[in-house]
């Protein structure tokens, strides 16, 4: 099955948030250093926060720097966003700036979000607050949205059940890493590491060859086996959950890249 | 100034706690996938409870693979990990296994708490649930244990006013990474990132010069340069706040390994 | 000003939702009694996100029971209601049950939430799990709704600063109660306590002499003077907006009942 | 059996600690009016964090009016508090002052960290912040705190699945008001509604002539039938754990007072 190449598609369809804390470096030294656990904690509930949001509308979010955290977010307003603007400015002790861009592909999106946040000031100008940069927003794409679901084979028995713990997440770590710079640099895709051993990649129109690739490229540098599902859908939500049933396809019959394209899954 | 080896330490005193979600990877795609924002929103939802419950107790908490946390646990008990337990079992859909390890080095005290983990099942054996794994605890160290805070000159001019957040995530990443393997490959220690620019090391008593290498090694390898704050405490949060403290030192001044270990700072 | 009467609006245009967490009480002992602060963090926790739920929409959320919750919901759907239910069984060790009614006055809005609920079977039958009992749903209302807040004139100098906390709590629970009383009875309208010394009252249209016998019954029987805001528009949250508008008036200027009906306030 | 009278021990022994949010109502309009299901949120929240750290010490919290917050927390230290006040400074938007008391009843004890927070300023004093006032923190009582379980025979079938879940809410907060001022009046006690249709009251040691009464009285005034579980523990948690289980017996056998005093029950 030959897909279309995204270069073609000729509308921007991906809609990436990113969320910033304002001034939250010097926040956390004043008037004295805050205790760690507690920002942990604030950082991890501000995420959850978030990802919420953002899956009300079938979003995906990454909690990328915990600092800088990002989501796909097609179908949200700007009156969304400020909504958990809002939110944030009532219930924590900090305040978010946002910039939100839409282009063809998820890392030019990201690109244009931080393009046009950076455009507003410094993250650590005390002034710069509450900032809501948004050139424009979208609706749910139509139908051109890859996510792709990676795991590794038998991480549990290969890995979890065996290994010090400390190897286990550092391993797992340059896997993650190893797929975030390969997809980005050669797929313009954002992956990132969302748990236990599992990494979201947020991809344009890609076919067969280029989740072959990242396979061959992770397992060449860190001898690491990967298995992927694939999904296509309107939304990160409905592309993901077919990803998902897809990963779930080659953990039972031993595919190693799986997609679902049809409407033959549904959530 | 030099400090005593740290091999030299007779006395098994820093304590790490594993914690396990149960059988937690089919519990995600039971009876059908589950939307990832919300696994997201459980997952920091559970790390910013298992970190409010570590810093009740002065301990450091890092969210390691999400569902695989990890902490410094000096002084909490037997009884303080089942009420955890209890916690988690009341206010979840999931529950958690947990290792707890004493030893004299951070890397072996979280090989400890794998083995003993590990010997009790398999962590996607449906019949292992509510695990506690735990030879023995410790209470606070006496004034052994070395935080080391270390983050990224200017990381603000230098990345996150002027870069692509996608490429700076990943320059942070890789830093991270690769200060992780160093400090664990050649000094036993933990280091993880912590959010924003931030990562912290749990060490064994080190002298100046494994920072001063760990600095290099990571420039060597990333081209980042890292500056970091040293401080020695009873506890992991006594240790982290002067270790804080120093990194402030560094920042205001210049020094780029800076260390406190008198009783000149408190919280 | 006279108000047009609100028995003479013909459409349906208040929608209450009534939630309810699905066999609760026996799984509060099961196997064995729960810890009652984890049972309390628990509804507090779910409650919590209920109240960002309906307040996405601006709607108004009531804690009520705890296990029973309701919201003021206007333009909240059944896939709306769906997701949060998700969002429950996702986060939570327990489910929830939903009923939705549409009517003129609220109470018949809350009765037809809870005959459609009940219509379901009972709240302990175990069987009976994960209910959406909807009729239909509506929109915004078309600026039919009010929204009156009330509080106690100088609570604080009178009660908080003077009282024993335990007599300043049971005389604001018994002020809130017949005002409670007194509103559902007469003006088929639903009042809470919301926090501090607050009651906010979901009201059809009504108009000044309501409020001013409120106030007189609640000083005939408790003996406690209060005064409210009122506020009118097509959500709970523009109504509540221009009611606290209009509360901050009375603070300031002395006046007992005080409502903001044009568009002259925006959030 | 009979139990001696509390007013003979001569030890103080029940702690109970006041939380209050510095200047809330005025945060709450500052600049402009805040949202209310932000607040509502916040409260809950705060509230949730707070029973987990009461619980923490087997401690029981009650959420009073939300801004004032109440709980039983014989074993935490003035350094818990401060722990405590900490924690909520570092993630929310707003700060809490503290008063503790411990004497001979509940009330008393109440009245006690009432009268000492009261001492240091209003609560809407804007320079009165943070304020932890302790004349003295007592350990775990030795026996002598009594818990009491109340519930209303068979509200699911009476009231939950056949009335209007408005007229339910308000027959049980009449009952709980009741209940409340009955015990606080004649017995120096303190209950409080948990949810669903619970009341916990946290009792000096009582015979149970007293529950008899508390029963005969609230069915006077309300016409609703409790039934309520008694316990005995040098804990709230070891308390109301016993109380829950002989409320269990209630519901099984048909009492309507039960006790468990013995070291029969564990949790």
């Amino acid at each position: 099955m030959r897909q279309r190449q995204y270069q073609n598609v000729t509308r921007e369809d991906i809609q990436l948030t990113l969320l910033q804390l304002d001034n939250y470096g010097p926040w956390t030294v004043t008037p004295s250093p805050r205790r760690e656990t507690d920002l942990q904690s604030l950082q991890a509930n501000l995420y959850a926060d978030f990802s919420e949001f953002v899956g009300r509308a079938d979003g995906y979010a990454f909690y990328d720097r915990f600092d800088n955290v990002i989501g796909v977010t097609n179908g949200l307003t700007r009156r969304d966003h400020e909504r958990f603007q809002e939110q944030v400015r009532n219930q924590y002790p900090v305040t978010v700036s946002i910039g939100v861009g839409a282009e063809q592909t998820p890392i030019d999106a990201l690109g244009a979000a931080t393009t046009t946040l950076q455009a507003s000031g410094s993250a650590q100008d005390p002034d710069r607050t509450e900032i809501l940069a948004i050139d424009d927003t979208v609706s749910e794409t139509e139908g051109d949205l890859l996510i792709a679901h990676f795991d590794i084979v038998d991480v549990t028995g290969t890995y979890t059940d065996t290994e010090n713990a400390g190897s286990t997440t550092l391993t797992i770590r340059r896997t993650a890493l190893e797929l975030a710079e390969y997809m980005q640099t050669n797929h313009d895709s954002i992956a990132r590491f969302v748990g236990g051993d599992n990494m979201i990649a947020v991809c344009p129109l890609l076919d067969q060859s280029a989740f072959d690739a990242a396979r061959n490229t992770v397992e060449d540098r860190v001898g690491v086996e990967l298995q992927v599902g694939v999904g296509r859908g309107a939304t990160a939500h409905a592309a993901g959950y077919r990803a998902k049933l897809a990963l779930e396809e080659c953990r039972e019959n031993g595919h190693r890249v799986h997609q679902l394209t049809h409407q033959t899954a549904t959530d």
